[in-house]
Order: structure tokens, then C-alpha cells, then sequence
């Protein structure tokens, strides 16, 4: 079938101008957070949640943390109210309790105490040993301390739920785990925690020029390495998705629709290189809209780099799908990734922010505009040394981060996304502004560690 | 022996005020990374590189990129001296090169080329394909094709080298591989590349009080889930290094001697957490001093949370190893692990820069100085929401981003490490200083993702 539509279509009646219209980034970015699969959930062991994890609910407290009033301080539990400048110590209270608790402390007593250790009955201070002198000792035990500062009363004690309530949120609804969270949940002995699905995503190249990147051959003319599919299963595995290597499939309409029901199988999300702009050997639209009948939401979008950017769902055996096919181009494949994939998969795991932070900074050299909004590779310039230039003229923006790009920006150079960490929004070229000049302050979207 | 020196030292001997002197953070972190352990180096195929190795030596580019002169777009490849408004379409050539050598294009011819074609021999520029008009045609193949615009030599042709010229450097030596690093170097057809091993690090937490928080009793009075070593485990982790679980070590000497000997067998680095303030099972420094014959460069830091923190590094088997003893408060210990052991992990790892970015924040609120440097958690406030505030008549911290605190600090509350993403570096208390407004600008440790 697809062959005789090929020959049907022919090179001479194809589009010498796309038929795609291009929609504006915030169109293209809307289409694809109302149109994206939900993601799924899961219980799972608390012990088991792993960073990157997202709460489908609120984690209420089990338990009031700290369960009893317990010491802050290495030192003496006392009576707060009591005169004497001296105390008796008639007992140990190290962290796990040994004192019996039928024998309240009483005046003129003290019982010595851990960071931690569960206040002794009657007790309801405590004051630090450096605050204290031993007066009298045994040769083994310690028998009377002076205390060196006076004794309010509660002080250097946790009261029960001092911390932590019982029954308060511990983890609200939407919260991504992270090292901090990870160690809430095992303080109050979750057992169980309804997570999302860290989605899968399959990552496929396409093109007959294309040669796999773990093959040691040398390159026959007009062949190319593929370094997408490497460099985008690193981009999903470091957002913490499980990328799913789906090959490299060969520019024809059977080959590209039997490769992704395949990738389909494994994963309800595949983002595609290749075939997508104008060639004669672009038939990833064609495959996607006539042969899997998948709605495209989207076939260009109006930026740079990746213009020609497409966006589609559908059903295959029952199940929900996305396909994001984006350019060949290595930046343009990269940069598509990041702006339209990441946020998607973001949604699906369950993120409540799923876009990127947008920080502002300012250019350290003059950029031109293009045609089409930019989102140009920037690194962010070390933020600690800003300080020292505090004493600019310029007060407006002393302490504003910079951004330095990363060399020419062509969209086969992905040597211009080394080391970046930041994509700078530029805005499309007017009439009345064709270039910012450096010093010119504008948004950068956060894509690795600052 | 150790039973014995406990007896002698005894509770009565015991230090009343630390005999260690608190150190400067300046000095602590000078001391770590004078100290610490040099990384190792290994060999790996550039295609099992990962997000997080470090490269140990520079990387040249093998060869061109592009080798050929190559199409940037789909349409023609042309002569651009050739005066006709018309060419004859006499071949394809697709991005696999179709078109016999020997035949170089004429005055009058054009090819067919999509983006990537290598340039047919003759050819000197590309006119994509909506800037041309079909004329004529056979009903199966072009034949005759008008163009639209002029053409200049080399328009819309990548020459070779153009994007990377062979023996260029891909990457710098101490390049943190990211994605886009994976990328280059699958593009470029590196066999092997010699990266850092990414340190392991063991997690042990000490102290007769701790339940591991996998077991499902209910605590009895005086006990802690230990949720230190889940948390530290996946702060590493979510670092890009390997924690080892080291388990829970007993308040006595043997035990602990014991089991930082072990530890320390799986990995040069422990990290512990309890047992190193003034309580009298407080018994790390004296194991690690005495007993084990390290060397403790630090035993305290003149800063909050944490100030008894401490670092020692010794030999074992012949092996330098580093222990960073750190205080059992759940955020004690998680700030010290972040301020000390991951540092020191990422120079043991090759990061050329260790360190937290610091970034410059304004507070939201007014906060508290402490007599002690205190590192405070807190979460950047949605920064793209800055913009909309640029009405502010202080124009002079207009893009800054602010952060807010995350409650109450007390080094026991966890709940205030949930969701920061930056710790705060407030300076000690001074006499003319005790507090800082709201609107002040202070540095930001960056801890998480923003």
C-alpha cells in the first residue's frame, strides 16, 4: 500500500512549500500538555522510592517526631525551677533509656543526659555539659555538678512533635523525592507510597546514511554517525527516565511504520530523528498520519533550531501513544528533546512544574536575531564572581548572573551544546530590533547543573 | 585494649568543653581538599561513557565533520556562476551518495539533494527546494526547475570540517560528561576514553538507639528510625556516586573499630553519622584516633548546623582512606554531607570544580543571625515570576531571584531539607549585626535542581 501511494505522490507532486503550518512555541507547548497520555501509579515500599520519584498524594506523620520530650544537648537533665546551684547526679539517660521510670528526679538531683536521650520523669530542662563543672566525683562515676549559667525551664528540650506532628503533612501531593525527602519517609516508617510511573521512552534514529555509533567501521562516503540516539537516551536517562534504545530504521514507509508499533510495544512514548523536513526521504508525517493514522497536533513550530518539530497521537492495541519526530540535525534533535519531550515526560511522571526554570540573565556579547524566536546554547558564567564587580556604575545589574554562548550556532555543530547549561530565549527579529547587545538582559531556561 | 582505655578515660576524665578547635568552613574545606585521597583512572569505551564521568585527558576530533562538502537543506545542488534561471534536473542525490563520480554537473544541470547529501562533484551551492518552481516534468520524474533567488557560492553547503575540524579539540581534559559530551563523542567514533572512576562512598550510621527504618516494629521508647543512611544513600546517588550501605554500628569501641575497618575494605571513603559530639558514648574520634592511628584533621567547624563535624584520613591495607565522621542530627548530618563529603567526592571523581555554585538571592523574610556561620535551607522562588514584579521602583535587584526559608531550622527538623533547593550562607552574628532584613542579598549554595 504505502509503496503505491509513494508512487502516487511521486517527487513531482510533492510540497515544494511545507503544507505544515508553524505554531508559536506557546501554541506548540499547550497542544502538547492537553494532548500527552496520562502517566500511570504505583505503590510501592517507601524504602524503595528512589529520587525523581513524584507523590501521587499527601504523606501524612505517623508519629510525632520526637515521640517523648528529648535532650538537644550532651549534658544534665534538671528541674528548671530548682534554686540550688549545685545538682546530685543520680543517674545515666544515654539515648536508649536505662533510667527506671517509677523515680521521678527531684530537687537538688540531676541525671545526665545525650543529644537525644529521652527526658528522665520530673525532669524539664537541660543544660550542656561545656555550661557545667564537676564538683565531686568517685574515681569512676560523677557525683555532684555545679551549673555555670541559670536554667530555663523547657530549655534545650524537643517536646513531643516538636518536629514533626502527628497526622500533619509530611509530603505534599505532586512533591518530587529527593535525598531530603527520601529520609523523611524513612523516618516515619512508611510503609507503602503511591509514586508515578517514571515513564519509558523510546529513542529511534532514522535514515539510510546512517551508521551505529558502536560499529567500528570507517565511514562510507555520505555516511554519518549516529550520535542522537546515544545523546538523547543520555538526555532522558539524566532527566530520570528509562530510555529504550529502538535502533536505527531505514528511510521507507514500510521499515518506519513496522519500527514504531514496534518501539510502541515497549513504551507509550518514542521520540524519533530524521525525516521530517522537506526531503523526498521525509516521510516520517506521512507514515505517522496515513499509515498509523496518529493525529499530527503538530507539524513545525516557529523557532529555532528544529522548525520542522512534529508532535502526534494515537492508539495502538488499545494503548495511548506520543510520538515526538523531530529533526536529524544533532542541536535541533537535542534542543526538540528538551523543550518539547522532557516536559512531556515530566507530566507524565507526574511533575506539577513539568517545564523548565527560566532564570534571567545578561549577555556578555552581542547576539543577532533570527526570523524565528532562538533558543540559542549558553553557559552560565561563575555566579560567585559577580560579587567582585559590585562596584560597576551599573547598580541595575550587579548581581545578575551572565550568560557567555557557545560559539557558532548552526544546528549540525553540536559542539555548541557542550558544556552548555542554559538555553537562551532570544525573541524573533523586528523591524525596530535585529540583535541584542551584550549587557542585554533576557530569560534562559535552565537544562543542567548550574 | 579499647575497654580498657574507656575505663581509664572514664566519664569522670571526660572533656567537659571540646578540646577540638572549631575551624573556619575556610580552613575545613582547605584541609579536605588537601587531604583527601586522589581519584583513580580507567579506561572505558566511549560508547558506556556516562552522564557524570570525568574526562582524564583531552579528546581531538578524528576526523572532519562533515568529511564532504554536504547539503544544508533539501533542494538543488547547483553551480552558482551558472547564468540560467532554469536547470535541468539530471540526478538524485539522496543522502546516501547515488550519483556516479565520474560525472561532474554542467552549466544548466542541477541534482536533487536532501539535507546531509554530500554536494555532487561540479556542484558549489544548494537552493532549497521553496525557493524553486517545478516547469516541467515527465509524470514520474523532474525534469525542469526554475529558481527563484540568486545563488552565491557556498550557500546553504556545510565545507568539510565545518563543524568540527579533525584534531580540534572535542573536549577538554576535566570535561563532566553530560549528554551532549555522549553525543560529540558517539559523532566522532572514540574507541576508548579514559575517565575518573566515580567514587563509592560507604554510609554507616552509630549509635545502640538507631532501628533501621526497614524494619516494621514500633519503636520502643528512647529509639530512632535511622533515617540517615536512606538519605545520605540517595544524596550520593542523586550525585552520581555509588553508596555502599555500611549498616548500623553499636556505641562501643570494638564495634565501631570494627566496623570502619570493614567498611572501608568496599570503599577508600565512610562517611558516618552520631557519635561525634560531647555525649559520653560519643566514642568516633577516639576510634578513629586511637584505635585506628588516623589522622583527624578537623574535629569541629565554626558553623551550623554541624559544628562538630569532623574529618580524619589514615591508611588501611596500604590504602588512603578518608572518613568524614558527621553529627547524627538528620540535618546536621545531610548539610555536612553536603558541605564536606561531596566536594570531596567530586575531586576524587576529576571535577575540576568541586564546589556548589553559589548564586545571589534576596530574602523573603527577615532572618536571625546565629553566633556561627549557618548554612540555611531554603527554596528559590520562582524566578520566571520576577519579571512581572520589573514595576518595583528598586530597580536595583528588579531580576533578582529571592528565596524563602523552609520554617523552622532546628538541625533535628528534616521537614526543613524538603524541597530546597539552595542553602543559604548567612555570616555569623556581629555586634553591629544581628539580624538580616528581608530584601538582603545573600549567597546561595545551589543543592538541588532549580
Amino acid at each position: 500500500m504505502s509503496s503505491s501511494s509513494q508512487a502516487e505522490n511521486g517527487v513531482v507532486h510533492r510540497h515544494r512549500v511545507s503544507p505544515w503550518p508553524a505554531l508559536s512555541m506557546d501554541e506548540a507547548i499547550a497542544s502538547i500538555q492537553s494532548a500527552m497520555p496520562e502517566g500511570t501509579c504505583k505503590f510501592i515500599p517507601a524504602t524503595l522510592a528512589k529520587p525523581g520519584h513524584v507523590l501521587v498524594s499527601r504523606v501524612a506523620a505517623r508519629s510525632n517526631v520526637p515521640e517523648y520530650h528529648t535532650s538537644v544537648k550532651d549534658g544534665y537533665a534538671v528541674i528548671a525551677a530548682d534554686p540550688s546551684p549545685t545538682r546530685r547526679v543520680v543517674g545515666v539517660q544515654v539515648a536508649a533509656p536505662t533510667y527506671p521510670e517509677a523515680t521521678p528526679l527531684q530537687l537538688g538531683e540531676c541525671i545526665r543526659v545525650c543529644t537525644g536521650s529521652i527526658l528522665p520523669p520530673g525532669a524539664d530542662a537541660v543544660v550542656m555539659v561545656e555550661n557545667t563543672v564537676l564538683l565531686q566525683h568517685n574515681g569512676t562515676e560523677e557525683e555532684v555538678i555545679e551549673l555555670k549559667i541559670g536554667v530555663e525551664k523547657g530549655q534545650d528540650v524537643r517536646p513531643p512533635g516538636a518536629d514533626i506532628r502527628e497526622g500533619e503533612t509530611l509530603l505534599e501531593a505532586g512533591t518530587v523525592l529527593g535525598p531530603a525527602e527520601i529520609g523523611l519517609l524513612a523516618s516515619n516508617a512508611r510503609r507503602d507510597v503511591e509514586v508515578y510511573r517514571r515513564p519509558r521512552v523510546c529513542v529511534m534514529s532514522t535514515g539510510n546514511e546512517l551508521l551505529d555509533c558502536t560499529m567500528d567501521e570507517q565511514l562510507a562516503p555520505g555516511q554519518v554517525r549516529d550520535s542522537n540516539r546515544p545523546q538523547l537516551m543520555a538526555l532522558f536517562q539524566s532527566r530520570g527516565f528509562k530510555p529504550i534504545d529502538a535502533g536505527i530504521i531505514p528511510d521507507n514507509r514500510e521499515s518506519l511504520g513496522e519500527g514504531i508499533r514496534m518501539a510502541l510495544r515497549y513504551s507509550s512514548v518514542l521520540v524519533t530523528t530524521g525525516g521530517v523536513s522537506m526531503g523526498e526521504k521525509d516521510l516520517m508525517k506521512d507514515v505517522l498520519e496515513k499509515d498509523l493514522r496518529f493525529k499530527i497536533h503538530f507539524g513545525r513550530v516557529w523557532m529555532k533550531p528544529g522548525l520542522p518539530a512534529t508532535f502526534a497521537t494515537g492508539i495502538l492495541d488499545d494503548i495511548p501513544c506520543a510520538v515526538f519526530a523531530l529533526p536529524g540535525n544533532p542541536v535541533s534533535s537535542f534542543v526538540c528533546a528538551e523543550l518539547f519531550a522532557v516536559p512531556a515526560l515530566r507530566k507524565m511522571a507526574g511533575y506539577l512544574k513539568p517545564h523548565h526554570t527560566i532564570i534571567k540573565v545578561t549577555l556578555t556579547n552581542s547576539l543577532k536575531l533570527d526570523a524565528r524566536p532562538e533558543y540559542v546554547r549558553a553557559i552560565l558564567r561563575d555566579p560567585s564572581a559577580v560579587s567582585s564587580s559590585s562596584t560597576s556604575d551599573n547598580s541595575a545589574t550587579v548581581f545578575l548572573p551572565s550568560a557567555f554562548t557557545t560559539g557558532h550556532q548552526c544546528s549540525s555543530r553540536l559542539l555548541s551544546m557542550a558544556g552548555a547549561n542554559l538555553l537562551l530565549r532570544l525573541p524573533a527579529r523586528s523591524v525596530d530590533c535585529t540583535a541584542l547587545p551584550a549587557g542585554t538582559v533576557v530569560d534562559a531556561l535552565v537544562v543542567g547543573a548550574l
